[in-house]
């Protein structure tokens, strides 16, 4: 099993460090699996305090053992009650903390509650976004990884060409398509860290069932099994001359990719092969615009732009139900920053990797591509790659 | 598509509604999908407002046309700002609002402060466990979805039997029987309430992989495919003569049920032989003691009766990372109330459902058994049903 090396929970550490001496946070104590795998390289229940200056310190409840397997950390502590972390700082000589960091966004506020009681006198503040913004940019080790789960990528649209046939229910090609996923090293689950945003391996529909729309923050619906995940593959029969939709997240040693392309047995009418042109258009415009310094709103304007040129503003990104981005950060979750959407004004930099989604939706089918890419001083590089057009199949 | 009875909505809103008229409590706002599924049918990005008294409104941002489709409840309104929220509530004639209750156990803290903003003046509790006490108790119509489910579970029991092989790898089996499911009408997706509990379909681990522990709250842990999701199959080739443990979820319209059973190619040593027949002896007892009544800490204390009588308690629902838990509520959410587990004073109901599942875990294996339960008047009801032996296999 790939651990963390030591060197990238340092860097990592280190770059949390400078941006909570910036906002006068004396610590942050970490508790969310995605955040404890990606600055301790272990989710074993634990609390992670990482000062502002000093040591990071592993406290772990379940299982001790195992987090001293996996973690590069030097200072993993056993810890069964978190009533004794206060006792527990103080006696590693953090004596002085005034401010402390918690993730926020996603740490349920019953929990919260019991913290507030816990460091009574400790002023506790959000650090969530600090966490967030060390996260988006990935180092060269982060990429390799992602560029495995992009040979899976590629593996599984081969994959569908050989599953894929006429009559042929959505969600029967979905548990092929999965299981090639799962035997190729994915973990059967894809993390988000947005409140409520449920989802299986991603996104497999087609045809009509494409329009319709969804609770989940995304360009595409799908009918789902049941109400209570209503999104994705339905029963629906697959047939010749409609689209068949595939958006799914492709996961090796917990690093994801996030890449669509569009099938099709036969032929399909000639608005939908025009839509897919532009969405070709799309990516390849945002890939050469992207770079160090432009905003994630400024790309999604051009995007918004090049639609509207081609009479396409009412399809883009949804229909009826249309969402206002293009492109959302991807690493250990699938909705990390940055986001390429309206009204972003973070620079890009160096480092950063989202996925692009360039979708139309139509009543009767939708259709455009998704790739990952980084930011590259020079410019984006893809991390995903595969056949652009509209797959099509006897 | 099933969709949610009114009659079942209704029902569940009354239950809900005593108990908030009980505690105080003025309304409550449900934002969790498994919640407002539950309450409302449809899990469409809502706040479903709940008074103590009168009709409770669904004001939903997306989608509203969908959620119009699966929800049976009268009151459904678009709302695409929640700051809108008190002002709607007031024009609803809801303008006595003191005590709001919400689902604190699961609403990320910075949601929780957006909300105290907008509700200045009105005291916020949790509500969750009012929530969790209503969801307790299934009604003939879940039962029934459950009892589906028991058969998704069974169908997979028989295709591992045709699956297994020496020499195949943890994962490979385990993308062969989840794509089972899929196909069956799982969504491939479980949903879990705690923070944290992240799991894909279940467990399906082999021989020593068993023995190593996980975050995750349960008896048996499993290597997984990286330090991100470290827990079920890894990458381990399955051989003859050792335990393959499959513990998964079936789910049929969103219903889940949890059964787990041992396979084996070959033969186990006599000491897991009879522990497998301990772990059948302490399930008879529960299933004959199990009734309203009876309080989840007395029954897990005559499973570690049993198991100590045994000379087995160091094996008892894990090994060296032991969990004090026998048993665990299902239904929409895999850990869903009554808990079987030391100390539990709340005592069953008729109509609640738990999954029991007394395994004994040793460095070169686990052995039991899990099956789900209903609790009727006279005493509990399988739901899950299959040959309770270990399965050998040639």
């Amino acid at each position: 099993m790939l651990l963390t090396p030591k060197s990238e929970l340092d860097q990592r550490i280190h770059r949390l460090q400078q941006l909570l001496a910036q906002e006068g946070i004396d610590g942050m104590i970490i508790v969310q699996n995605a955040d404890l795998f990606y600055f301790a390289g272990t989710i074993q229940r634990s609390h992670l305090f990482i000062p502002a200056e000093g040591k990071p310190l592993l406290f772990v409840k379940r299982s001790y053992e195992r987090a001293k397997e996996e973690s590069a950390l030097s200072e993993i502590i056993p810890l069964d009650n978190p009533k004794d972390l206060p006792a527990m700082l103080a006696a590693h000589g953090f004596t002085y903390i005034n401010t402390l960091g918690f993730e926020l966004d996603v740490l349920p506020t019953s929990q919260f509650f019991r913290y507030q009681k816990l460091f009574s006198g400790i002023r506790l503040v959000d650090g969530s976004s600090l966490i967030r913004t060390v996260r988006a940019i990935k180092s060269e080790y982060e990429i390799g990884l992602m560029k495995r789960a992009g040979e899976q990528s590629r593996g599984a649209f081969d994959y569908v060409s050989q599953c894929l046939r006429a009559g042929i229910s959505e969600v029967e090609l979905a548990s092929q398509v999965e299981a090639f996923y799962r035997s190729q090293g994915h973990p059967g689950h894809v993390r988000t860290r947005g409140f409520n945003m449920d989802i299986g391996y991603g996104q497999l529909s087609s045809g009509t069932s494409l329009a319709i729309p969804s609770f989940f923050e995304g360009p595409i619906g799908g009918t789902g099994l049941s109400p209570l995940l209503s999104m994705g593959s339905g029963t629906k029969i697959i047939e010749r001359d409609e689209t068949v939709f595939v958006d799914y997240v492709g996961i090796r040693e917990g690093y994801m990719v996030d890449a669509t392309r569009v099938f099709c047995m036969g032929k399909l009418p000639d608005h939908l092969v025009r839509a897919h042109e532009v969405s070709i258009e799309i990516q390849h415009l945002l890939k050469t615009e992207g770079r160090p310094g432009v905003t994630g709103g400024e790309l999604y304007e051009k995007a918004v732009a090049v639609a509207k040129k081609h009479g396409l503003s009412d399809h883009f990104m949804g229909y009826a139900d249309q969402v206002s981005f293009v492109g959302h950060g991807i690493g250990i979750e699938l909705d990390e920053w940055p986001v390429i959407a309206k009204g972003v004004k973070t620079p890009l930099e160096a480092g950063m990797v989202f996925a692009m989604e360039p979708k139309f939706v139509f009543p009767e089918g939708a259709v455009g591509l998704e790739d990952t890419f980084v930011v590259r001083p020079e410019g984006l590089e893809a991390i995903t790659e595969y056949e652009e057009g509209i797959i099509y199949l006897p």
